[in-house]
């Protein structure tokens, strides 16, 4: 059915038509002043003769800008990306831009990807919500000219463009949270050790724990993938430790859930026995089923902060310094913690 | 940093250079024997000289395809989708396919918005995940020449390339599992009444509930979006009935988990007091906390099967009929149904 689809009109098509250069149409298109009256009428009429539509409506056809822009997950299954990416969609629509979405696991997008794709003329900037600490990353943030803006994670402060969230502040309210419930036996079930967040998350933790005059034990600290799978077999693995400990501070939440699956698999009560953090505040983890206690970090404000930030830097900042926006957590407490038992 | 990005090179510009037609540019550039060696040789030195990159490597030029394919899904926070959008980026990935995808809620690409995506010539063709019955997407089924594969939904048989399940078949399992287990008093709460998967598994849940000698109780019947918040309010008014129901058939299995977390929330034991069955098996119904009786439809292969459809249609079958591939369902008996307690 596709066989008769004529070739796609270009301006390029009206200019051999009308006789003018190529952005003299673009100019008459879009409206500008300074083509002359009786030219621009000429150009309306060759591209309402040829069927000429414009790529976007109202976007500058002399830029060479596809109206596309590229949002590069690293899993579409992880619970997580589905409310960015519905957010990131929305914003960018609302400025006039279609989104295409990558899914790294089944792409294979990574850096190189993601050269390829910028290079290629397909979209005018990329969101990317994966990105991990690499040396062909860190070399794509600092080598490519095209606007790159990072969501969640980074590479490198003061790098490019990012919207992340306090990921430091949040470790240290969920110690500060497990400590003062009166947790001493307390074990971590990081996520992914290559992304910013775990680093970041991990460290407000284990420095807040140490302030409080606790330390970690290197025996009860595990990490993974950002799964569910990851949190049930490390918490598995953890309560059939001689002894277990009594709370759990998880990289996400869905690790989270996987913990709190395992706890139920073995008849572990949750808060009596096993307290469990998360972190995120994905809408599973207010389900009545999990209440999860949890950080909450703002995912829909941080993803239009990330498309307006992405708009911007194509529409008009070339050359502005990186824009890094940092957003505060909050911790959210449900029912997934509580005190210690009394042995 | 987008200024200085330079216009795309396309065949047109080769063909200028070289003096020979645009198909000849196209025919040499995918080496088809056809074209004298020495203007094959001509063709390859100008595209180096001029940069050109081809749109998808091995994809035919003639014919103006794109190399990218559109998956229109209802909202992409559903649960449901992010397995199915998986599994589509995969398998059209394979296929040399770019995937854009629509998320209907934010874009708002009804049958119009497919429409103007269409004859934009951005993409080659259409999955479209979300069909609903009405007459203008029926309409665009009827009209539109380029290619558009119907996947879980569909609008009318025989009209479109479709990958479905026998949702039929899987009401009457669901159906035959609850009266085989000893309910009489059985609730239905199904998904969006305009989705052909919900009349049919509604039809043949009540078609066999009849041929048992059962009839559905009006009373007892609800619908809604195919979404956590439709199953967690309707279960909450069923059980507050003076006489609430033992046994409760859901759309979808994110409307099971909302009911179970009401049953949960309102204290109900499941199965004991109430049963709940689903319809798909996303991964979240084995998850421990669940542990969901549900109809499965094997979604991955359903999406890999509408993927290979749209491909063989865009390449090769401009004019063959439609194809449509039903796929058998199966009962996935959990930890949510069991026999009525005895009053």
């Amino acid at each position: 059915m596709t066989g008769a689809r004529r070739p796609r009109v270009t301006s390029r098509d009206i200019a051999r038509e009308v006789g003018v250069s190529q952005p003299t149409v673009s100019r008459a298109l879009r409206g500008d002043p300074r083509v002359a009256p009786a030219t621009a009428a000429l150009v309306e009429t060759a591209a309402r003769r040829l069927g000429y539509v414009p790529i976007a409506a109202g976007r500058s056809l002399s830029t060479r800008r596809t109206g596309t822009a590229a949002i590069v997950v690293a899993d579409i299954t992880n619970p997580f990306y589905p409310e960015l990416v519905d957010a990131l969609h929305g914003e960018l629509a609302r400025a006039g831009y279609r989104s295409v979405l990558l899914n790294e696991r089944t792409d294979g997008h990574g850096a190189e990807g993601i050269r390829s794709l910028l290079r290629s003329g397909v979209v005018d900037g990329v969101i990317v919500a994966t990105a991990t600490i690499d040396d062909r990353t860190r070399r794509l943030l600092t080598d490519e000219r095209a606007p790159i803006v990072q969501l969640i994670r980074e590479v490198g402060e003061a790098l490019r463009d990012a919207a992340v969230c306090d990921n430091r502040g949040g470790g240290e309210l969920a110690a500060e949270l497990l400590a003062g419930l009166g947790h001493r036996r307390i074990a971590v079930v990081a996520g992914a050790p290559d992304a910013s967040t775990t680093r970041e998350r991990q460290a407000g933790f284990a420095t807040a724990l140490q302030r409080l005059g606790l330390s970690l034990d290197p025996d009860l600290q595990r990490s993974g993938d950002f799964a569910h799978h990851t949190g049930y077999g490390a918490c598995l693995e953890l309560l059939d430790l001689p002894e277990p400990p009594t709370a759990l501070f998880c990289g996400n939440d869905v690790i989270a859930l996987g913990a709190l699956d395992a706890a139920r698999r073995r008849r572990i009560a949750v808060p009596d026995r096993l307290s469990i953090v998360g972190f995120d505040d994905i809408s599973l983890a207010g389900w009545e089923s999990f209440r999860l206690t949890t950080v909450r970090q703002p995912l829909a404000e941080m993803a239009h902060e990330a498309a307006r930030t992405l708009v911007w830097r194509i529409e008009e900042a070339d050359d502005a310094p990186p824009r890094r926006t940092v957003f505060p957590v909050e911790l959210i407490q449900r029912a997934t913690t509580g005190p210690p038992a009394v042995p």
